[in-house]
């Protein structure tokens, strides 16, 4: 596997976890469970396939700080920072021709930083067989969530055809769909071929960069741009291309295009924990329905997130409630309006500015 | 006013103001209303009848500290430190046999350390007329608070007739209330002759003493035998035989039995803030009937207590919680059930010990 590498995409703007994430500390730098960041954990989890000298991690320099402060065995060079956000095609462009300068051959999994995935072991047999299909040919793989509700807060994939009759957990992609309302959701989980698309991907560096050329044309003449300027030690012209690139997801530019995208069905649990609510799915709950966190005591408290980092907190008679509490600041939000986290933290930070 | 002093009592355990009160820190020496506490507010108000130098606190030893901080101005003697918290009869009484060693002639003025009473003007106008009654001879003055509401927390005072035709604003005192049932409650308030025990009163210091020999006369006997310990200069013998008093209140152990007692109905605002909740009587609401105070974002709030003290604090589609948070700990409560913080308190003080 020498040529095995693996690229950690931290982005994000840290509003829906105020506040314990903020603007300069978004949730992939955020101990939402026990004592390590998400981030930390998703080193933690794919260190069982990919050497540690082979982990990189792009992000945003106001981040760069606090990555490097929590990834302290990381050197400097595995850190690639985006001179702007620019989502995620060009931040896996941007990545891919690095490694492509340092290694014309490696194969890349690319990882989101903050999604939720309990069993390790579950998830490296899973990235093992992704990563088996892409050094297999010219693949853009990706892993598929086997669907446990009728969620519309996540993209799906419909699987096509298996690839071989021996191996049934992977698939042709038939195609890649937008966040459904509840009634397609609903149905796409009774159909059984639909599954939640986790933005993991494995793909030979060579393959990737073949498809941006065929299918996202200006942003693959941007990268060779950017390469010829690496060569010549110009990083203003890298900075200044890649700020024109356009913002586009690689699930829209480039997977839902391309011809030759495979899935691998995991068997692994899920959860991008997008929100504060989304704990109750993941966290053990207490005998009221609580999912607790920190020092706290709760009195006749029904069906609450109830966080407190580095602070304690009490609780009297509350129900369907979110309670987070840090020294930085406390939320106390209905249970069903967690989205709307987003606003108290924009209030802050303009308040704050 | 040679003769005239203050005494303040600032005993209180600090549970239904967690978590801004503790065991260590009780609500007189908390900021519930802008930057000073309650206690200091206390002193600000009387300075305008009473010289600094004539104020004297009573509290427990283990306040001592934060006490001599929050009043660096008045001496390290103006601090009366409890041997043991023996409840107000015990408290006023060794603070009067302290007194008396100074100034035979001296009267005082017990006040609560940790009330509300927002016209400083109003209250010495009041304090002023109990002043000149308790001058005027041998009573034991108190303050009557005309009720608002029928609030079943409060003792109430039965007015008798007015002590003369000119001065009708203060009365002989029919009997004293214990705190009433709802029912009891909403007849006094309509019958309009009971008035709330705001725990005020005025007294030559020999006619308190000469009270509590006749009606309390294993406490006189203790008090005889401190004052003669002090001028041994015992100070075991003054702390144990301060431990062996009863717990008795003022009220009960004096106020209910004597017989020359008058009460001066108040021309002033007042609460006892006893609770978190009642925080909503006394400060200005929102336009959605929020009392906040500190950094807070509230969206669709409603009738919340809001309290952030040096913590920001944001809410979203939450009523009738009592919110409060500070570095020390965080309450979210249900509004009607803020007398069950006391519970939370004593949890965390017991998992703390």
């Amino acid at each position: 596997m020498e040529h095995l590498y693996c690229v950690i995409m931290a982005g994000g703007r840290g509003e829906r976890f105020w506040p314990l994430s903020t603007k300069n500390v978004p949730k992939p730098f955020v101990r939402l469970f026990g004592d390590r960041t998400m981030i930390q954990m998703t080193v933690d989890r794919i260190l069982g396939l990919v050497p540690l000298d082979h982990i990189f991690v792009v992000l945003g320099g106001e981040h760069e700080g606090v990555a490097r402060n929590q990834l302290a065995n990381l050197g400097k060079d595995q850190f690639i920072v985006e001179p702007a956000g620019r989502d995620t095609a060009a931040c896996i462009g941007l990545a891919a021709t690095l490694l492509h300068r340092r290694d014309p051959e490696g194969v890349m999994i690319v990882l989101p930083a903050d999604h939720y995935i309990p069993d390790t072991a579950a998830f490296i047999r899973t990235v093992s067989r992704t990563v088996e299909w892409a050094m297999r040919g010219d693949f853009l793989v990706t892993v598929g969530i086997n669907p446990t509700r009728p969620d519309v807060g996540y993209g799906y994939i419909k699987a096509g055809e298996s690839v071989t009759d021996a191996d049934r957990s992977t698939c042709k992609v038939d195609r890649f769909v937008e966040k459904p309302d509840l009634e397609k959701a609903l149905q796409y989980l009774s159909e059984g071929i639909y599954y939640w698309n986790a933005g993991l991907f494995v793909w030979r560096i060579r393959t990737l960069l073949d498809g941006l050329k065929r299918h996202m044309g200006e942003l693959y003449r941007g990268l060779e741009e950017i390469d010829r300027a690496m060569s010549e030690g110009n990083p203003e012209t890298v900075a200044r291309v890649f700020a024109g690139f356009n913002k586009v997801s690689i699930d829209y530019g480039l997977m839902e295009k391309a011809d030759n995208v495979l899935m691998v069905k995991a068997d692994f649990a899920w959860d991008d924990v997008g929100t504060w609510g989304s704990l109750r799915r993941v966290m053990e709950l207490d005998g009221t329905g609580n999912c607790r966190s920190g020092r706290t005591m709760c009195v006749d408290t029904k069906d609450c997130v109830v966080y407190g980092q580095d602070v304690p907190v009490g609780t009297v008679g509350v129900e369907n409630l979110i309670i987070v509490a840090s020294p930085g600041g406390v939320l106390v939000c209905d249970g069903g309006r967690d989205q709307e986290t987003r606003q108290i933290a924009k209030m802050f930070d303009e308040e704050g500015s």
